[in-house]
């Protein structure tokens, strides 16, 4: 999700969601957007192709709080730990407006198309991550499978958090479940 | 990609995983695989809605396999044994027709549209085998961490595969890669 950046795209991006919460997405136009941002609709798309397009707002800044957070983790920090600590950062802002993302994700879940993107755009912080690790040293296939792993878990944590109502905290279920992968590596009978 | 079914399907799927290798996915057209197929081209479009979903053919085969292996593990196995277990069958299938599995992957890789799909696609096999744990009495979050790890695990066991043209034993890859994650998540050093 991200925070808001100042400027028009942020206003913009700020402006949909709070009518996607009030209204409901498909009643919104990107003409109301713009109005709500006291902007015009040729503005709207100067920043954004379509309305769909603002719900994925936040993946650019995720992507630099990942990557930067993996490459400034401290010098022998074991890439798992790099990995983990960036998208617990990233869960620390999800944790801190959990109603935005309801409204964001119940949006994405409804519509194929957007559960699709959502896929697309996961691998790329996968990716992210991996060539983060791998620039500071972090050998093939290790920095792969801590970045790819750590978005798995970062999925499964997120289902969890997203449908429990009282939101309880995203980062620490996030280290928990990454203990909790441990042990189901550690092929302990669980059938 | 799984085995050809016999019948029209099968035998359309392998005439166009033929002609895609012999001329070009580009420049095969439905009516070239029907005919190959010795079938029409109505057949063809009753079987599938383009050209591009043959690439899908394998998914569903894949699925029950994966499912299937996961439900007949011996009572008692860890979830994430019988995760691999499933994904090294698959892996098994792969290793069987490396030149197929190639010519694929390079029609797939690029297109984003494909890679999307096949995205969606590995999603599904996820969820198919954290459901099939969570039938046999694996509880919440090891099931879905373990299905969503060794997806995680196939993807990048996988690229290294299918990036060396000596295509080694996909199923030992998936193998020594499954251990190398347990020492990436052991918190030893590594960058």
């Amino acid at each position: 999700m991200g925070r808001w950046e100042p400027g028009a795209r942020g206003r913009l991006a700020q402006a949909a969601m709070t009518l996607y919460a009030e209204q409901g997405f498909e009643r919104t136009t990107a003409a109301q957007i713009a109005a709500r941002a006291q902007l015009t609709e040729r503005t709207f798309f100067r920043h954004f192709a379509d309305k769909r397009e603002v719900l994925f707002y936040g993946t650019e800044s995720a992507r630099d709080l990942l990557t930067s957070a993996v490459t400034s983790a401290p010098a022998g920090t074991a890439p798992m730990d790099a990995v983990s600590a960036a998208l617990e950062a990233l869960a620390a802002q999800f944790q801190e407006n959990p109603e935005r993302v309801r409204v964001r994700d119940a949006i994405v879940s409804a519509n194929a198309e957007l559960r699709e993107r959502e896929l697309v755009k996961l691998a790329g912080l996968a990716a992210a991550m991996a060539d983060a690790l791998r620039e500071r040293g972090t050998p093939e296939p290790a920095a792969s499978l801590a970045a790819e792993t750590g978005i798995a878990v970062f999925k499964v944590a997120f289902a969890r958090w997203i449908s429990d109502p009282d939101r309880p905290d995203l980062p620490e279920i996030l280290r928990t479940w990454t203990d909790e992968l441990r042990g189901v590596l550690a092929q302990h009978p669980g059938a």
